[in-house]
């Protein structure tokens, strides 16, 4: 299966030009959009996001993920495989926590150039062939190589790396981030934890452990992230009962 | 043919989640997503679109729809067979159109409960895979019961149900709730009937039967919904000539 | 492989209705959305756009494209074989670049017509099932005939033919319209032409060739749109040395 992953928004030619090249390549292989509106330009908020979903990926799976501020300059493309499961796509840090939490990890570069390369999107003239190929088990437009590595990037991101439709602020924080008694804070606002919308009162904001396994701050009927005037990026912080 | 309709919106990534688990479960059933901005949270609204849809299906269908303010709570999941056709999603209302309607029902309650039931996305956790299973012919996750009646809802709902992206009003009318030399009416204003765009005046607003079947307020080459300061629930009235 | 190109928008019933005509009638056929947000009720403009796109088809696909606005009045349903390659839509000018730029053409009508037709949805009920009919090798819905010719439409379009959701604007000109020498204006402002976004600094606007081969307004890390005040339709000039 192709699971693509991209800030391209809901409209626009770009999602589909990529599908027509999966489905020319690999007409047999499933494909699904597992999100398009991740943080635009944002690498390094989206793959919080992006290591989230591959709870959900299986080995033989391919992540086709673009995010890709950088295309047309000097970034290289990358292709890696995680537990079973090949990442393709720039390598700018979108899978620096996906590489860190691997257990098994092999490492390629990506030696295949595209006849038509287009300046402005390698995700359709690049990514998306190689995906498709590495899909079909054709590993031909791999060479030796490895990744960059982002050591500045934390194991857990303490921000807002996701705004869903709802007004919900999702964290780059896995739920086991918060032990028993922490508090997560936004601003100097300590937010209770509940389980689950129906648990607080109607425009109540609230913690929990979102269906992604990411701590997510969200209001009982109302849009938390306007409540609390959280934007993309903004910090939270976690604060232990001796502090 | 599983059919998908959600008021998910178009951006978020629980749509591709759900088609995930379909993909994984049902590699071999096509997936049409109806629509996913039904009105959130408005399963009271939303079921008589969906009710529409069903005109377009054909036995052998699963209908997989969620409209679910309830999520977490005590509302039960149900699975119901209407004329051949299976409908899955939440026991709040959201099929109470398509129930009325049936002419043949057979019912069930949902006796299978998934290993991994995230507190918020019952649409992936549960009913997802319900509705794949149901498309492959396998009934095991069913026991005996039968969903929730809600008498208080109307057959036709003389409201505003959907406003769609140009701007038009549907309302949860049927197209024959409207009798010839009956009018329909916004607040005090009563409205012309035309076939279509074309026959009446460029800005001119008139109610059809749109594409679905049901009573639409429109305006040629312009947004009803605008020009007439219409929201999503706001009534309308039948008026007959002896009124 | 049947190619969806639309102007209904990211949101909405009518795709998906489509797609299930599209699925029941050429269940076997991969159906791929090329893009849904084109220029709204602006056939003169989406027709720029669309044939730029057929530059990644292949003898045999089928393109369904719809940019309707006079559905239900009396302009015609349109079947027509560019260089192997079906284009199934309203007669309304949509096509007329791409018949312009083909190298052979076989011309057909739309003899057949459904039992159901609804005024204001085509594309569900006509268009997609002659498409899907198409796909497949029929050609029972088709009857002699020609498409309409719109003389007045220029080979390229020197205007703004789409906005996308990065505040990209896109020209209805072909690269190879701007000649080395010679400067693209909007209004009294000339634009520097540059390969790609990373080649200017932050903020800057200029024009280059998009991964469609049109030329395209952007700037690096902002909208373009925005900073020129461009919308859709707006003009712009080529301007040689000479002048």
């Amino acid at each position: 299966m192709i699971l693509v992953f991209t800030d391209f928004g809901p409209a626009g030619p770009y999602v589909g030009q990529m599908h027509l090249v999966l489905r020319r390549l690999a007409p047999e292989v499933p494909v699904v959009d597992l999100q398009h509106d991740a943080p635009a330009f944002r690498p390094d908020l989206a793959g919080y996001l992006l290591a989230a979903h591959l709870d959900w990926t299986e080995p033989g799976d391919v992540v086709l993920a673009v995010v890709d501020p950088g295309v047309g300059s000097a970034r290289a493309p990358l292709a890696v495989r995680c537990d079973g499961i090949w990442l393709v796509g720039p390598d700018n840090g979108l899978f620096e926590p996906a590489l860190r939490r691997a257990r098994r990890l092999e490492t390629f570069a990506i030696a295949w150039r595209p006849e038509r390369l287009s300046a402005s999107f390698h995700g359709r003239d690049l990514f998306a062939p190689v995906a498709a190929r590495l899909a079909r088990g054709d590993r031909s437009t791999l060479g030796p190589g490895a990744p960059t590595r982002f050591p500045e990037l934390p194991d857990d991101m303490a921000a807002i790396v996701y705004l869903d439709p709802y007004g919900n602020a999702v964290t780059g924080l896995r739920a086991a981030a918060l032990a028993p008694g922490a508090t997560l804070r936004v601003g100097d606002r300590p937010l209770p934890r509940a389980r689950t919308f129906a648990d607080v009162p109607p425009g109540a904001c609230f913690v929990y452990e979102n269906s992604s396994g990411l701590l997510e701050i969200a209001a009982n009927r109302a849009r938390a992230a306007d409540l609390l005037g959280l934007r993309l990026g903004d910090p939270v912080a976690i604060v232990t009962p001796d502090c």
